[in-house]
């Protein structure tokens, strides 16, 4: 292994990266015309202007269903004084479609003819001429233009075309694509193995295809290749002896001293790019051989996915002659405070709804490794290269990656975080018209804020005053001075110390946390179970710094779980469904009220109702008590300041 | 033939219409649920929330490239004051996504670290623990939900699924539609036919098919059956033994005497809704048999998508558990009034673009028939039940069929209609952005009007002032006074009289068109052609009603062309290259300017300076004279009040 890399890409801006590797590409000799069946050519490019074979109708036919007629025969009619014609030289019955038969110029609509028992037809109204009737030609006249060039064809074109006889059209070959996953602790799905410590599943190449193919383009993947340059040439070199367009390069693009796909690309071409101004997305490389283009896309899910959305989906756009699909975009309230790095373009992921009358965005985790921020995106801002940061409250554009409508049906809750909220969220699904919960979990003091900003519709909150034992009022008074607000119960829980099976280091309490031998993980700043923590703890006299691991912070009580389950923490704060659902041991510590708070004014909407529907279904409630850990004595009730706790009915441990 | 009709069919409300099939369908029974692999099933709509089997990531990595250290050792590293790590003991080189191998906690990034030439590394800031490390769990731990239920699943969540070693996925059912295409009149266009009289190709089970494609149906088409009960019986028996959820007719759904839909819908089971108020696409047939869905759809093609876009696309997305999807729609100025008739809701397409802060839209010909209607739209306002219609100039709701950006690129041009116009759109698609040109032909007049209201960006006008012998400035001055406009000129055209091929009516003039064995077509009011007719009309003597066929009114040259073509009319006035187009032999008459209009205001926007810069190019010049009967002299040259035409130098017969 060299210690040498090649630490410093020369990072451009998007835009500068798609202009260089065009100005490197013969797009007409890449990307040809051929001449495909009609019926087969739905979003395809036309390469020329299209003409009708047929006219549409090829013949006057009936527009209506009723009788043909000489128009002029039936001039005199009047109401009272019907004309009365005989079948055959008369008039003659037509349906919608037929041809006029030879003689009648107009259609007389069958509502409006009376026939007598001799099968005569009398009218009380004149036809004139041309009446109901379409005319040859009056959809398209042979050789005239039906659609122009560059159409992407759409299922109405596709119908347009065959119905004026054309049954081959001329248009740009689909873009091809070979997408190669690289890395050697990459596992091939397709063996559906089970990845041991340093291995991990090759995911990308499925979801990077799947996204190409949404784009229009023949991606196809072809299997996971070892860090090793000889491998990834031999690979490389196939891909670009296939009848692909593109050969896409997953992970291996950055400068470490694994990563060969640079040298890799130089050897058969040219780079054009090698770093672009974003991020997620930076190391993204570019480059032409033999005529094709080459991508290479970092290996992080989220910065892959830049890399393809803002490469590869305009390059492949302007190779297919068509536009590139803009999102539509909407301006949103963001939740939560978010730091940027100036130079670079940050792609912000969002989950955003309704709030008011505007739209409340809560900017997801940034990791670029994290795919579940993918999963839970709706939308996604670009901050701008110049700023350093949005804050909480702050207004942005946001491009949409769902329909806008799901915005509306999507209810934005921030605050704290409790498992009874994946419950809800999933309840809210199973309804006729579900709705979405939204929830970012920035504690519960973090989510009054976003409240009294209008950037959230609930606020998640079990926030204990010491002093008077009540829950959420006393800070509701302080932080949303002013705002009338509606406080509604979820469920009394039950929190403690999630400990490893067994409890072997015998943790017995907060008094525990100061032993030496004692590994403790917190939540986060502003967190209610922190500060259940903070008032327990000075209760016990144990100062904050006695505690081996309190600056290590998590912001739910899975991701506490999670640590005290693979050995990372020896106990951490929680509630009792987060132990149990990774099958640790519990010790308890104290009941609290844990509510949802919302601005009076959003009380009365249809999705609020419905959600407090949910909330006092009987049924519901009995799925929030099968968690173990927590009481529905309140849940969906309207709680009241002094209201405190329910009376102690259940064994605290479950 | 019998003459009894079940004419009048009882129209409901189209949600009445969907709630009624709705409440005659058991849903679960129907479409149930399938375990299918993950990587298969884009699209496709979770049975049940899907949790994670293995965490994400399955292992502490690195989450940099740089070298693996143990924070406590470096925490006295300062600048100028570097700690200094050995090999292997101290630090490993770790690359991105590389398992922090173990004993270590933290990642220091290699642009941090210096190595010196016995390998040892070292470092001036300290590297706090677990800083640049990807912890167990970070993104998904196991057992955690990764998707609820109902979810359509995206390219996100095929990755996310395959990372946290899910590789099959609990699904409902894709919902499968047969497609029995019906009709005596229709030929099938796999055999590549041509039609006879009466005779049309079967294009809309093309059509439909696509389009129900696109909302994620597997549908398909069976091959057409005629107008004939039992053969209809016997399709419609063989469709529901088959694996489809839905069995759609085509045609055949009216009360005609030969639309036997709903007669074999009875057979098998219940109709719940035939009519829908809803124009077009009234007659459209809803019903269930053996649990199954049965659609009727009208016979024309636009019918036939208001009946699948409203009714089918909503059902099936109710079937398949998710949302229908919903267009976004914007606001938009009618260039043009629109009649329509109250108790129906009217579907009115429309092409739409940019004009100064809103967008504009020309309402598309309205016949159910008219595929062209379909391949044109760029938007589709709904006229409410309660409207009589819609003004020129009022703005309306429109739901956009193309993107929001399609809209910007497109150039809405109201007023006379030329051929130089479609000439014009084609380059315009040539170009590397493409502009699109959406044209209505509401003769000169209509388009000046349009104009002054804001509704179009451009007005394409040739207006004869008779008393000065000039054109369009004194219309300009009479119908926008106070605006300030450019007028560009297009070309000038020759307009003639257009004769059967070799003239065999021997017609010579505007004098032949009060012989009585000659039959004249017309242009409509407000045309500048028809305008040019009237004043040579009045020059030779001529009244209007000497002239047979004087009232028949056409909207374009092709128009009036294809009358002639076909023989229903013996001749008419417009421009040569319509004549040449169709073959016909051409009288000429007159010289004229073609001009376009727009306002000062939109002079400088940079796709009028892209349609500017195309007008003037001379080989889009040398096309327009290609067309025959055209001059170009003028072409793209800003037009002033008084400047008429310029010397005749060219055969006007070219």
């Amino acid at each position: 292994m060299s210690h040498k890399r090649n630490i410093y890409l020369r990072t451009v801006p998007i835009p500068e990266a798609l202009e260089r590797v065009k100005s490197l590409l013969n797009r007409a000799a890449l990307v040809g015309v051929e001449k495909i069946p009609t019926e087969q050519a739905l979003g395809r490019v036309t390469a020329s202007p299209v003409t009708a074979r047929l006219s549409s109708p090829t013949f006057h036919c009936a527009a209506m269903d009723g009788i043909a007629v000489r128009g002029e025969s039936t001039f005199a009619a009047r109401e009272g004084s019907p004309v009365t014609l005989s079948p055959g030289e008369g008039f003659a019955l037509v349906n919608t479609g037929q041809p006029l038969p030879p003689g009648f110029d107009a259609v007389a609509m069958i509502e409006h003819v009376v026939f007598d028992d001799a099968g005569n037809a009398s009218l009380e109204t004149p036809v004139a001429p041309w009446t109901h009737v379409r005319r040859i030609g009056e959809d398209i006249v042979a050789t005239e233009l039906i659609l122009p060039r560059r159409r992407k064809l759409t299922a109405y074109d596709l119908g347009a075309l065959l119905s004026c006889g054309v049954w081959e059209v001329d248009v740009y070959e689909q873009v091809r694509m070979a997408v190669i996953p690289t890395g050697d602790e990459v596992l091939d799905y397709t063996s559906r193995p089970e990845p041991g410590p340093g291995q991990v599943v090759e995911s990308n190449s499925v979801m990077l295809c799947a996204l190409a193919q949404g784009w229009g383009l023949d991606a196809r993947r072809r299997p996971p290749v070892r860090d090793e340059p000889g491998a990834l040439a031999r690979a490389v070199e196939e891909a670009l002896n296939s009848p692909a367009h593109v050969v896409a390069i997953l992970a291996g693009s950055s400068a470490g001293s694994k990563d060969f796909t640079r040298a890799v690309m130089e050897r058969f071409g040219e780079v054009a790019v090698h770093g672009i101004q974003a991020m997620p997305g930076k190391p993204s490389l570019l480059g032409v051989a033999q005529g094709k283009l080459l991508v290479g896309a970092p290996g992080y899910p989220v910065s892959a996915v830049v890399c393809f959305e803002e490469l590869l989906a305009p390059l492949a756009a302007w190779l297919s002659r068509c536009e590139p699909a803009r999102r539509p975009s909407v301006p949103v309230r963001l939740a939560k405070d978010v730091p940027s790095r100036p130079g670079l373009t940050e792609f912000l992921r969002l989950a955003a709804g309704r709030v008011g009358e505007g739209y409340s965005a809560i900017p997801l985790s940034r990791g670029a490794g994290l795919i579940t921020t993918l999963t839970k995106a709706q939308a996604v801002a670009r901050i701008a290269q110049d700023r350093e940061g949005v804050a909480r409250g702050e207004v942005v554009q946001a491009e949409l990656l769902v329909s806008q409508d799901e915005l509306e049906r999507t209810l934005v809750v921030v605050g704290s975080h409790d498992n009874t909220l994946d419950l809800l969220a999933d309840e809210l699904m199973r309804l006729d018209s579900p709705l979405r919960l939204a929830s970012s979990h920035v504690g519960s003091l973090g989510g009054l804020t976003a409240l009294a900003q209008g950037a959230a519709l609930l606020a998640g909150a079990h926030l204990l005053d010491t002093e008077s034992g009540d829950f959420n009022f006393p800070f509701i008074a302080r932080h949303l001075p002013g705002v009338e607000v509606a406080v509604i119960n979820l469920a009394i829980r039950h929190q403690g110390l999630m400990v490893a099976p067994g409890n072997p280091k015998e943790i017995q309490g907060v008094g525990s946390l100061a032993r030496p031998d004692v590994r403790f993980v917190n939540r986060q700043r502003g967190a209610g179970t922190r500060i259940l923590l903070d008032y327990n703890l000075k209760l016990a006299g144990i100062a904050p710094s006695q505690v081996q691991g309190y600056a290590q912070e998590e912001t739910t009580h899975m991701g506490v779980a999670a640590n005290v389950k693979n050995g990372a923490a020896d106990c951490g704060l929680g509630v009792f469904s987060a132990a149990k659902a990774l099958g640790l041991d519990f010790v308890p510590l104290a009941r609290e009220r844990y509510d949802l708070v919302l601005p009076l004014a959003s009380l009365e909407e249809p999705r609020v109702q419905t959600l407090l529907a949910v909330l006092g279904d009987k049924a519901f409630q009995g799925k929030i008590a099968a968690l173990g850990g927590y009481e529905t004595t309140w849940t969906g009730r309207r709680m009241e300041p002094g209201m405190g706790l329910p009376p102690d009915n259940v064994d605290m441990a479950n």
